[in-house]
Formats: structure tokens, C-alpha cells, sequence
């Protein structure tokens, strides 16, 4: 494994997401000390299962973004610190509920929480998860950032009922596939950036520059993620490589592989995603097939031309620190597929 | 089965839900068409699977208790209606959630939408629906019903963690098993009752005896189901009796019983429910134990305290049709026994 797809000329490979992290260091430890204050409980399940997973080394990059977001507008006030807990804690519920329903066994290089807890208890920590998000939130007492998240909620979940009834149709179209991401990945960071200009009040027009930023850099995101569930070193990953592959998930590389298949590749497509029958050399051959078509490369160029989008959205700002470090937030999250 | 718990004076047995329901019958129809629209979708399987539930002839006393309570206060907006259906999505998303976490096989007589369409399903939808929820409690702009709300849904979910890990301890006290039920059943209750007098703008005194009032009435609510479980009719209970027995759920009769008894019976409690070995004549065994103790008629009894409480809270407003329904309400959650 481990196979470096080539960026082209999309990307500069050496971008950091350091640049990021620095400008929100400070409001970042408020937040962590914030989430980890909101998953206490008397119920000692709770806090030992949502820690398992809020400790284990996520990059936390949804909050930044809204830290980041209400800094560059000069936000004065406190809330988008309660707003990122929010959204990291809308984005933990979503992680512990997928795995249930994709019998994951494995996030972010440790056992998923499922396999130690149950699903059941997962389910549940979940829906409180879910809760804390909307009485933070209602602290802000910002009726727009509340309809955002809100929305997004419906929409996330929405886009995974979609995914999980389309879960084994291996002709989705790639517009398809788009509209499910977009969904289930892009719209939290939409929502993410988006109320970082509402609380710092700013026009229409921005908040609306950054609603897109957040979404396209959410749709390359997802994009290549899944490149990387082909491609990637397992200890970078923090999951197995081919999980997509077992769960029988249709993403971007397959969609375009079986476009692009002769008879035999489909066939082979079909028995393994749609009919669930996969033997110890598949997952090489999917990767063979996937190289054969350029799919991998091609789902980078896909994700690069979303790059390319967000990094233009924040065009109308006025150069500054902020904006250069959520630029290079962009390309490092294209550029670590390398 | 079909046994009847004698109610002794607490309540009495004629009582109906029938003048609550014609009070509400106009503004319900209003409730039930917003609910149906708000389920739709273009993900086919989402109205499908959540009207499954939704049309199985759930009696909607949480919604109605809503309508009732803003009635009742003269209230003469819209907003009664919205937050009544955001309660009811609440509550529904519960259900799926539950039966996914109890593997239930039967919901009101039909099969559990996770036998139909699968507990990843039954997941997803129910988190489709809470975000519904909260997107037309935000419509509503009241961040005073939010608050309450968002705060039932994380007090719920607690009080399901807690059950999850207290599910297999026989030796729960009265005062822990409370606990639970205040959580997962009368939160959403109380918190139904008093958006209708926070909407209404009345006094905190006011919004405090509406809260007091949905709180002790969940109580009842949940005891008398506890009950049901064991001296149902089944095709009134619209779930097996037993359930409860066969998933190892600790309910008051249990908790009475256990305490009550001998060794041997408390062996066989712990057999049954800790150790979850239940041969073909045990759950008469466990009911024929209940009956010698007590637990049955017992659990009733405290749920008719819990009743007076519920009516007494009501006591502080002028008499009128409404707060007559809603007494009567009351006498019929704990008649609905016999």
C-alpha cells in the first residue's frame, strides 16, 4: 500500500495545515476544554465512550475552520468558540452513528468505539452528542447559526439514508455520487465556515463567499478520502486501507473505474461491491483497475478542481494571514494523499 | 394475559382522552399535515420508512399536550403547531432509535421499521428526523422553546445510556429506576407542556406549573407502560407482552419484586434478567412473582401518585374546558390499564 497518487500541477505538495493551526491555537484550547467540559456526564459511559473517539487524534479541522472564519472577520465575542464545539460535536455524533451503520471496526487507528462499547451504546452517546450540540448552540442565542446547523443536521442525515440506499448500485453517476457528498460531508463545512460570518456579521455577500468555501473544500475533502481508502499508508490513515472496498461503498474511484471498465471489470465490480463476494486478491485488483483508468489520479484532479473553487471564493477578502493560512488549509488537504 | 391491575380509589376508570382530543382536533389536523410534509423527501426511503412509524396509530399525546397548553393560555399564533410537530419528530426518533438499541421486532402491532429496513436505516431516518426537528423549532425564532428542547434531547439520551448500562443490575433502586424514567420519559413530556405556556408568554410561575405538570404525567405515563408490559392485552399494546421480560429491562414491577422476595426468587431474577437464560414458562413464572408481591398493583399505585401530583400542578389555573381535558388526560393514562 501506501502508493503516492500524483498531484499534478493542482497542488504544491509542501502545504501545511500549520499556518492554520497556529492562528487558532488559543481559541482552539478553549474549545477542547469546552468539549471535553460538555461530554461530562454522571453517566460514566458517556464521557469514557465520546473521549474514546473526541481524543483520538482528529485534526479538529471543522472548528478551525470556524475559529479561523470568525478571527479573519474580527470577531470580538465568545461564541464561535461554543459554535466550533458545536459543530465538532455535530461531527462526532455523525462518526459514531456511520460506524454503526457500516460495521467499521477501526477510526482513527483505534477500535472503534462500537467493538468496546456496543452499538447500541454508540447509538445512543450519539443522540446525546447531538444534544449538547443544540443547547451550545442555543447559548449563542444566534437564531441564523442555529437554522445553518440545524439544516445541516437534516441534510447530513438525509445524505446518508441516500448513500446507504445506494450503497450497492455500482452505475451511480459521479453527479450522483456529488450530491451525496455534498450531503454528508460538504454541508457541515459550509456550515462550519458560514457561522463564523454570522456572528461576526458580516454581508451577504461574504457570508455567502463563505458558505462556499466551506463547501467546495468539503466536497475535496471527501473526494480525497476516498482516493485515500485506496491509497493510503494504514498509520497515516487511521483506518484500513479498502474498507470502503468491503463495506461495499460506492465513491468516486469505483464510479469512475466502472464507467470506464470493459465487461469483465464490471463483472468483477458487481460481484464484489453489489454482491458482497470478495476474495483475498480483490482489493489488489481494484487498485490495478483503478490505476488501469486513472481513477485515483482522476478523483485528485476531481477534488483539486474543488480545491481550485474554495481557494477562489475567499478571492473577494482582502489579503491577510487568515486568508493565506484557509488557502493553504485547501491545498493541504489535496496534498496529503502524497 | 389481559390481566387487570385494580386502580384502587386514585383514579377513575371511565376516564377518556376523548375531551383533550376534541379540544385539539382542529390545530392537530394542522400538526399532522406539517408533520406528514416535513417528512418528505427526495431520498424515497425516508418518508417511507418514518410514515411507517408515524401512521401506526401512536396516539400523539405529546404533540396534543403541546396544542392543549397554548390553548389553554389563549395563545394565538402559529408557533403551537410547529413546536408540537418538532415534539412528535422528537419522540419519533427516539422510537427508531430505541428499537434499534432493544432489537425490538414489533412497534404498535407492526413490525419495527428496523425489521423492514434495517437498523442502519432506522438510525439514519431518526437522525433525519431530529434535525428536522430542531429546523422548525428554529423557525419558531422562540430560543426559549429551543432551550427546553434541545435540553429534553440531551437529558433523553442520557437517561438511555444510563438504562443501556443499568440494564442488566436487578438490584436498581426504586430511586435509580426513577431517575431513568424522568429522563427518558417525562423530559419530553414536561418540556412539551411547558413550550405551550413559554410561547403563550406566561409567568415563570405559570411555565413552572405546566412543566411540573408534563413532568409527573410522563411519570405515570411510563409506570402504567411499565405495567402494560406485564398485564397488556396485545392487541391493545401494539407491542408482545414480555418484551420488556425477554430484553432484560429492569421496570418498576421488577425492582419491587426483587426486593420482596425470597432467595430463590431473586435467583430467578437474576437468571432471567442479568443472565438473560429464560426458558417457555418464565415469563408466567416472573408475572405470577409480581402478583404475589404486589409489583403490579404497586407500580400502578405509584403511578397514580404521580397522576395527583400531575392534576394538583394544573391546580393553580381558573377552571375551564382545557385544564378539565387535561385532568381527565391524566386519569386516562393510568385507567388505560384496566
Amino acid at each position: 500500500m501506501g502508493v503516492v497518487v500524483p498531484l499534478g500541477q493542482k497542488g504544491p505538495a509542501g502545504a501545511s495545515l500549520r499556518p492554520l493551526m497556529k492562528l487558532v491555537e488559543a481559541d482552539m484550547e478553549r474549545v477542547n476544554s469546552l468539549i471535553s467540559k460538555r461530554t461530562g456526564s454522571d453517566v460514566r459511559m458517556i464521557p469514557e465512550l465520546a473521549n474514546h473517539l473526541i481524543n483520538s487524534g482528529g485534526k479538529r479541522i471543522r472548528p478551525m475552520l470556524t475559529i479561523a472564519t470568525a478571527q479573519m472577520f474580527g470577531y470580538g465575542g465568545e461564541h464561535h468558540v461554543t459554535l466550533a464545539a458545536s459543530v465538532e460535536f455535530m461531527h462526532t455524533a455523525t462518526l459514531l452513528h456511520d460506524d454503526v451503520v457500516d460495521e467499521s471496526n477501526m477510526r482513527r487507528g483505534k477500535a472503534a468505539a462500537r467493538l468496546l462499547w456496543g452499538n447500541e451504546a454508540s447509538v445512543l452517546v450519539g443522540d446525546f452528542l447531538l444534544g449538547q450540540a443544540f443547547k451550545m448552540m442555543v447559548e449563542t442565542q444566534s437564531l441564523e447559526a442555529l437554522a445553518i446547523l440545524s439544516n445541516a443536521a437534516a441534510v447530513i442525515a438525509e445524505g446518508e439514508v441516500w448513500q446507504l440506499a445506494a450503497a450497492k448500485n455500482v452505475s451511480t453517476t459521479e453527479d450522483d455520487y456529488l450530491s451525496v457528498i455534498r450531503a454528508k460531508t460538504a454541508a457541515l463545512f459550509s456550515a462550519a465556515t458560514e457561522i463564523g460570518a454570522i456572528i461576526a456579521k458580516r454581508s451577504g455577500d461574504e457570508q455567502a463567499a463563505m458558505r462556499s468555501f466551506g463547501n467546495n473544500l468539503g466536497i475535496a475533502f471527501q473526494l480525497v478520502d476516498d482516493a485515500l481508502d485506496y491509497t493510503g499508508e494504514e498509520g497515516k490513515l487511521g483506518k484500513s486501507v479498502g474498507d470502503d472496498f468491503r463495506e461495499g461503498k460506492i465513491t468516486l474511484p469505483v464510479v469512475l473505474s466502472y464507467r470506464r471498465g470493459d465487461d469483465a471489470e464490471r463483472t468483477f465490480w458487481r460481484r464484489t461491491l453489489q454482491e458482497g463476494t470478495i476474495g483475498d486478491d480483490d482489493l489488489e485488483k481494484a487498485i490495478a483497475i483503478m490505476r488501469k483508468h486513472n481513477a485515483l489520479a482522476d478523483t485528485i484532479e476531481r477534488a483539486a478542481h474543488y480545491g481550485a473553487m474554495a481557494r477562489d471564493a475567499l478571492a473577494i477578502f482582502p489579503d491577510g494571514k487568515h486568508k493565506a493560512a484557509l488557502q493553504e488549509a485547501v491545498d493541504f488537504c489535496i496534498a496529503r494523499v502524497s
